[in-house]
């Protein structure tokens, strides 16, 4: 209701079509997750999967141990940067499941970093399951199809306004054997950086990373999944993208399942490389109070991006997954100015040139 | 991409069912707004009715200068207290219609502060508006119904975690005669009070206030948008709600026009006389650097409930609204700390204890 515009008949009802790149309806799924138990901090188990039910040797397994082996890593390398800690937080569902949370709140170079893995067993009703997989199965009412997730998902927001936030996300998805139709897979995920200002060397060291990464796979993916990334992290009230970008895939099941694996395991162990270089090179940056300003300022679209549009916030919010967990994503600050104008010849429009054209940073 | 639940099959494509206090479907209309010019600051035109066309004497014409005149008065209210100025931006649309936002941002008692006026032509298309009237109209593919909407909405954020933010928007929308039916009419609206700290009297003050305006007008009325009002601001991943209520009343049209009309101007004549005297009385009052934490990540659940839910703020950010004017209610600063603890004896956990359960909050 804070809205200037009064709307026609009371806004709820008023229900917009999204932007053609959130347009796919595959899933409108309504998912039904258990509710967790939290287990606290040290009794993490070894494994997520149900133990006499998941094999270790499948997917799961394989993925699981990937994530967790991810998570490792990149607490442990920024840890050593930041000179302070994680602390965790681990749940699990009684049926099985569950994730492991880790914060580092406060720190030296860091305001706020978050690492996340889960493990989910759910149901999703049939109708969504068939619109999904495009094919016109026959179904009961009440018929749900099982499946499983499971993902490793992070963002940092360092204090030094020259040094960038960094998101990543990977993610397996697979349902079951179900009315005779074999389970299906996907892999999705990406890795991207948000500075508040635009240094190339940066963004060609990051971007350069995973082009590399990518290349090594199939020599189409980078250019194909940088514009996937640029799409994916539009603000389209602001005309603008969240940040700079990296590669972002979504449902990726085109080939082998463990040569996507593969892939999306040599980007997760590539977040570090990509990432914590400049951090190092900036932690210590001198800055102005006005920078910090910007920052905060960019701060909030990054809150607007999270809130408005994306996929894996709202989902976690509406569908009822541990809320501290989903919205480690937000910065410990933000700040909304009206109508904040910036110096037409300073780097602070030389960034917001770079955000509202997005498809003409070519950095490698 | 943040969350850390993976999504099945993108959880884009997971279209959830909205609460069922949200989940009218009268109008899921796609409106279509002309883009607005902006004339600045001075050029505010003394009607944004169309000249010659729509009568002055109409509820247009009455409602547009009620929520002038509360613009004014509010504002001159609020830079009294304050001691700054509010500025002003104006626009027009060239078929008719624009708006005048007035901010004041970084004042002395006031962190922002924002009243917005609108006046909007428009048209929706013909299935929403059979779907909004529930009468089974014969329209072709492309028809669309033209529309009269106009409201003024604010929101204030003052510095002192003992001064309460206020909201509210009082509107009123009209459709033209079309085939056949009679054009159609609501009033909407509400005045609600989001402190972060729980003073009795205080809550008793601004709530008699909107029930001693509610009983002139119908003694049914204050128990049921008290209610309506409790139910809009629920933030069901937080269950909890955003503030402590006040009223909230839509598409009131349950008896003569012009009735409603002197209510809803009976109630934002009232919003000076039920926020002012509590920032009056708490302007100046101390505060420790824990309590302004405290009132911080407030200020993040406010965010919360307006970029996730909001039905005005929605709407704007999709229909290409104003963005600045849409925004102006975002607070100037807001925090996200992981897992925040409050002191369970404490006076963070009685208001928390009181959002929990706002129907319980009886104060008249």
């Amino acid at each position: 209701m804070a809205a200037v515009v009064a709307t026609p008949v009371g806004a709820a009802r008023v229900q917009l079509a999204r932007p053609a790149a959130r347009s796919s309806v595959r899933a409108q799924a309504a998912v039904k997750l258990e509710a967790p138990n939290y287990v606290g901090k040290d009794e993490v188990p070894s494994t997520l999967l149900r133990p006499g039910i998941d094999d270790p040797e499948s997917m799961r397994g394989k993925f699981e141990r990937m994530i967790r082996d991810v998570q490792n890593k990149v607490c442990s390398a920024i840890e050593e940067v930041d000179g302070t800690s994680f602390r965790q937080d681990a749940w699990i569902r009684p049926s099985g499941g569950g994730g492991i949370t880790r914060v580092l709140q406060e720190g030296n170079v860091w305001e706020k970093a978050g690492v996340a893995v889960s493990v989910v067993y759910g149901s999703m009703p049939a109708e969504s399951y068939r619109v999904a997989i495009g094919k016109d199965v026959p179904f009961e009412k009440d018929d749900r199809v099982p499946f499983f997730a499971a993902g490793v998902s992070s963002v940092m927001h360092p204090w030094n306004p020259h040094c960038p936030t960094m998101h990543f996300n990977y993610r397996y998805f697979e349902t079951e054997d179900w009315k005779g139709i074999p389970g299906q897979w996907w892999f999705g995920g990406g890795t991207d950086i948000t500075p508040c200002y635009l240094n190339e060397e940066d963004m060609k060291h990051f971007h350069g990373t995973y082009k590399a990464v990518c290349d090594r796979h199939d020599a189409a993916w980078y250019n194909k999944f940088k514009l996937n990334c640029d799409d994916y992290f539009m603000i389209p009230h602001r005309g603008e993208t969240r940040g700079m970008g990296g590669i972002f895939f979504d449902d990726l099941n085109d080939r082998d399942k463990d040569a996507i694996f593969a892939f999306s395991s040599d980007c997760a162990n590539n977040i570090v490389e990509s990432y914590v270089p400049i951090i190092k090179e900036h932690k210590n940056d001198p800055y102005a109070p006005r920078q910090k300003e910007w920052q905060q300022v960019r701060r909030g679209r990054y809150v607007e991006f999270n809130l408005v549009y994306d996929r894996g916030t709202i989902f976690g919010l509406k569908t009822g997954g541990r809320i501290e967990s989903i919205l480690m994503s937000m910065p410990l600050t933000a700040s909304w100015r009206y109508d904040y104008q910036v110096d037409p010849q300073g780097p602070e429009q030389k960034f917001l040139d770079a955000v509202r054209n997005p498809r003409e940073q070519r950095w490698v």
